[in-house]
This record gives structure tokens, C-alpha cells and sequence, in this order.
């Protein structure tokens, strides 16, 4: 194998370079804006000037170059085809042979964000000396992504990991982001779960620190939580027991080794995955009720990270 | 690759072993009683025996033979090992390596007999011409198998495709076969959709066809709901949105190409599939709503071809 390899992470306002080793190291890291103009045509010849000058600013040629892994936040078909990317203004565009052309690089691929993030945690982060990893990132909404024998798992539809869409009640009459109901991100996200305290809220008398916060955030709820104020440890035990049903879910499926929780709700720490577990032991197929939970170490460059491995042989 | 290969599906009460051709032939099947006595000592003699007495019947030497696929109803680590087989008798146990010592043949892979039902649909049934598939086995009890790639996912737990276990109603009040409370097998089982009429009779004072039938089984109830029934049709709704929902959260998880729907059950044909459809539209993330439906088509044999395919290269 050669002896460099690029990650970059491209998101809505920045994209995330990682010029790597590939024994694993991380060489550099820098970050370039993502400018969404003009449907977002100039987001891949940008990335490929920032490669070619690091490359020649180290005097590195490109023939040392493993390849480039990039993720995208939207579905991905076949390891190269981005299904329509609105955060970026773009339709169906095959990022690989762009890059392939721009670069001179033959050897990219590309995946979703939350996926490569998964795999990210699995290489480098909360999921490390797992093959068969599930990550869920708790964010403004639900992210996930399913690594399996090492490898992340796109679906036929680039679907796969989309477990913020899982249905988790037929009775909720408000819509989620994609326009249907009930979903897992509803009530989990740290959106669901600012939700969930003001409606809990106005519907109960009782004193609670989070009266003294206008809009309490899922932060407030956390720390109200970890001081004991009764009202803030029952939304808790609801993020925990929807979070932990749609776990034993996901495990009567593909049933992995470990859940990495990640994303700005897993700051929370351990009075979160005490929650989840709780109800994953209770919901779960007895077979998997010792599956580990574990949170995320990477934060921000975990989809770099899970970038730059898809081109990265063991 | 050489010329045979066996495929061997252990049952509660009967073991079913096929000789194939490499090439997916089917050359003869044949079935010898599963002798349980003994905690289930002399089922492994007793299929060595059996293969034995094949080949020579037949004059193919052990060197032709490329391996033996077998299937058991129990769960399976590492391809090999059985951990614990109630029904058999059995407690830990590595088949494979049994298997090898009694016949002197050396490639030998074991799987569960729901996971390898659903590679052989793939294989040679519903499922043909895909390498991503669901399978549903709708039976006395609801089993569920996962092809990637076009290999079974076993699960790190061997609880992979455990999917009659997952929880759809928190507030059943019943317990499953398998201790826990409100599991897709209470419903969507030829046991759980008899006991849904049941209580649908005794619920409703609606007239209805199934009133003339002492206790009416699955059969009964697609038959009723066939000839436009409306209670019998209540009931198939019911069946079709709980199995439509499980489905719609599959999709989030590993997103196949196709749902393989068997088991007695599945005889009653689109009625079924048209309702878990319905259902799976409405509840399923929008990427995956195009997702195949179909029934399987190799009844009892599906365990059997399952068997010998893992043992079978493209």
C-alpha cells in the first residue's frame, strides 16, 4: 500500500480534510468553506485544488497517494453516486468520477456522513477492536450508520442507518423532517428532546428547574437531570426508553457487538447510556442483552476519520 | 471446485439432506428420523452415516465432495458452533467439528435454519437474482433471516434476523415464547393471528363466517377475509400494518432489495403481501418504499439449498 491516504468530510458550511498515513496516522487536518453557490459546483474542484496544493507544499507526488474517502451528508449508491444532496445543492452526481478526474487519484470512494462516522468510531474511536459496530448520532436530528465484518453497509437504497426514520409510535400527530410521523429522531434528537420538555412542561404542575429556563435545550434537561429535579429525570427515562426499544430493535436485525452513542445529546454521558441500557436489557432478545454500549470519541472527526479508511486497507 | 456437496437440514423431527452438484443441481433428497434420545448424541452419527452410505451407494468417493452445509434450529457462532439446541437436546456444541471427525470431510459450515432458509431463497427461490435479502418466516412462530452480499449475517450474539423477537406493543400483556411481552411473533404467527381472532370474535358482535368455525386458525382467517369477511378482513389489516410496520423498520436498519415472505402462513398469498405492502409503504422510510416484495417459493427444501450454498462458491 502506498503511503498517504486523504479523509474529507464534506458538511454544510465546512469541509474537513485529513491528510493520513496508512498505518493510520493522522499527518494533518485543515478545514476549507463549502460554498453551496451555483448548485454546489464548486465544492469538488475546490476540494481538489486544496489536495493538489497540500500535496505540493509537502513535496508529496500523487502517485504516493492510496486514495481519497469522502462523505457526504446525503444517500449514496455503489461506494461513488451521490442520490441528491439538498444541503449541497446538488442532484445525482457521481462524486467518485469527478474526483477521479479532477484529482488524477483513481482510488475514491464516498459514503454518507452519519455511515462514515460509524466506521470512523469503529476504526479510531468509541467502537475500536469491533468489526460489527451501530452508531447513532444524537444531533439536531437522529443519524446512524451499520458497520459490519469492518465494512459499512449502504442499503439498496442508501438507506441502511437511517434508524432516526424508525417508526416508534403511530399515534404522533406531528410531522418529522422527512414528512412522516412518529419517527425515532421526533423524540430522540436533541430537537425531540427540547420538545419533550416543553410539552411535559405545560402539562404537569409540578416545580422543576427547567421552569427557570425559557426554551430549555437538551443540555438544561440533562443537568436538571443530573441534579435530581424529578421533572427532567422523567424526560430522560423517555429519551431512554425509545432509544433503548429502538436499540433491541436494531439488534433482533443485525445484532452487533457494540452501540457507539455519539453526537452533541451523548455530552450527557453516562446518566444517557444508563437510560438506554436500562431499556435495551428490558426490550432486547435475551440472545443480545449483553451487547455493549460505548460513547463516541471523535466528535467532529469521526467522518473523516471513517473517510479515509474506506481506502485504507487492514 | 469439485463436483458435490451436501446440503443437511436438522429438524425437530426429521432430517432433510440433499446431494447437489456444485453447479446447484439437485441430484436426490432424502429425509432420516432426528433421533432426539440421549440428548440428541446420535443425530451427527446418524447423518455421517447416511452421507456415507450415499456415497457409496452412488460410488463417489469423500475426495469429491466439496463440503457440507447444515442448518439447525438453534442459535450459531462463528459459523460452526451450536449454543444450545433445546428442541435437539443439545447444549454447546461445535457441529462442525464433529461433523469433520465423523465423515473426514473437511469444509463444513453450520448456520441457523431461519438464516439458512433465507440464502436459499435467494439462492434458487423468492429471492433469485438478489444478494440482499429479508426473509420472513411465518409459521407456528415468526423467524427472519438476513442475506448481505449474498451471505447470511449471523450476529455477534447468533440473534441476527431474530426479528419474530422484536417489540411492537409495550403494552401486550401475554408473554412470548421466548418470556418477553409484546414481540412481532405474537401477532404476525400462525398462532398469534388465530389468537387475534379469538379475541376479535369475542370483542365485536359484527356477523362473521369465522363464528361457524370451532377456534379458526391462520387459514381460516385468509379465507374468511377472501371472501370479503369483514371481521376476517379487520384481521388481516391488522396483520398486514404490524408486519407492514416491522418490515418499515428493517428497511432502516440494512435496506434490502427484496422481502422473501414463507411459512404456512405466506400460502395465503397476496392477500397477505398486499396488506404487508399497504403498510410497509406508509410506515417505510421514502428511500426504501420501492423495496421488492416476494413469496417464497422452495417450502420445506429452503433450509436444505441454504445448507449446501454456503459451502458452494459463485
Amino acid at each position: 500500500m502506498k503511503k498517504y491516504a486523504f479523509g474529507v468530510d464534506i458538511g454544510g458550511t465546512t469541509v474537513k480534510i485529513g491528510l493520513f498515513e496508512t498505518n493510520g496516522q493522522l499527518v494533518e487536518k485543515w478545514e476549507i468553506p463549502t460554498r453551496k453557490e451555483d448548485n454546489g459546483s464548486q465544492i469538488l474542484p475546490d476540494i481538489a485544488a486544496s489536495l493538489a496544493g497540500k500535496l505540493s507544499g509537502r513535496g508529496i507526488s500523487k502517485d504516493e497517494v492510496e486514495g481519497i474517502g469522502i462523505d457526504v451528508p446525503g444517500p449514496i449508491l455503489q461506494d461513488e453516486i451521490v442520490n441528491k444532496c439538498v444541503n449541497l445543492g446538488w442532484g445525482v452526481l457521481n462524486v467518485a468520477a469527478e474526483v477521479k478526474k479532477l484529482t488524477g487519484i483513481d482510488e475514491v470512494k464516498v459514503a454518507n456522513d452519519a455511515n462514515a462516522a460509524a466506521l470512523g468510531e469503529m476504526w479510531k474511536g468509541g467502537g475500536e477492536s469491533h468489526k460489527n459496530v451501530v452508531m447513532v448520532t444524537l444531533g439536531t436530528g437522529v443519524g446512524g450508520g451499520i458497520i459490519l465484518n469492518g465494512k459499512i453497509l449502504p442499503g439498496n437504497f442508501g438507506a441502511a442507518g437511517e434508524i432516526g426514520h424508525m417508526t416508534m409510535n403511530l399515534d404522533e400527530d406531528q410531522a418529522c423532517g422527512c414528512g412522516k410521523k412518529g419517527h425515532l429522531e421526533q423524540y430522540a434528537s436533541a430537537t425531540g428532546i427540547a420538545r419533550r420538555a416543553k410539552e411535559v412542561l405545560a402539562a404537569s404542575d409540578k416545580p422543576s428547574k427547567l421552569r427557570e429556563i425559557e426554551n430549555p435545550d437538551a443540555k438544561a434537561v440533562f443537568d436538571a437531570a443530573k441534579e435530581g429535579d424529578e421533572l427532567a429525570l422523567e424526560i430522560v427515562d423517555f429519551v431512554g426508553r425509545t432509544l433503548g426499544l429502538a436499540l433491541a430493535t436494531i439488534s433482533c436485525v443485525v445484532d452487533p457487538e457494540v452501540y457507539v452513542i455519539g453526537g452533541g445529546v451523548s455530552k450527557a454521558g453516562e446518566i444517557l447510556t444508563d437510560a438506554v441500557k436500562k431499556y435495551f436489557v428490558k426490550y432486547a432478545f435475551h440472545a443480545s442483552e449483553g451487547t455493549e454500549f460505548a460513547l463516541a470519541e471523535l466528535g467532529n472527526d469521526a467522518g473523516m476519520y471513517g473517510a479515509v479508511k474506506m481506502v485504507i486497507k487492514d
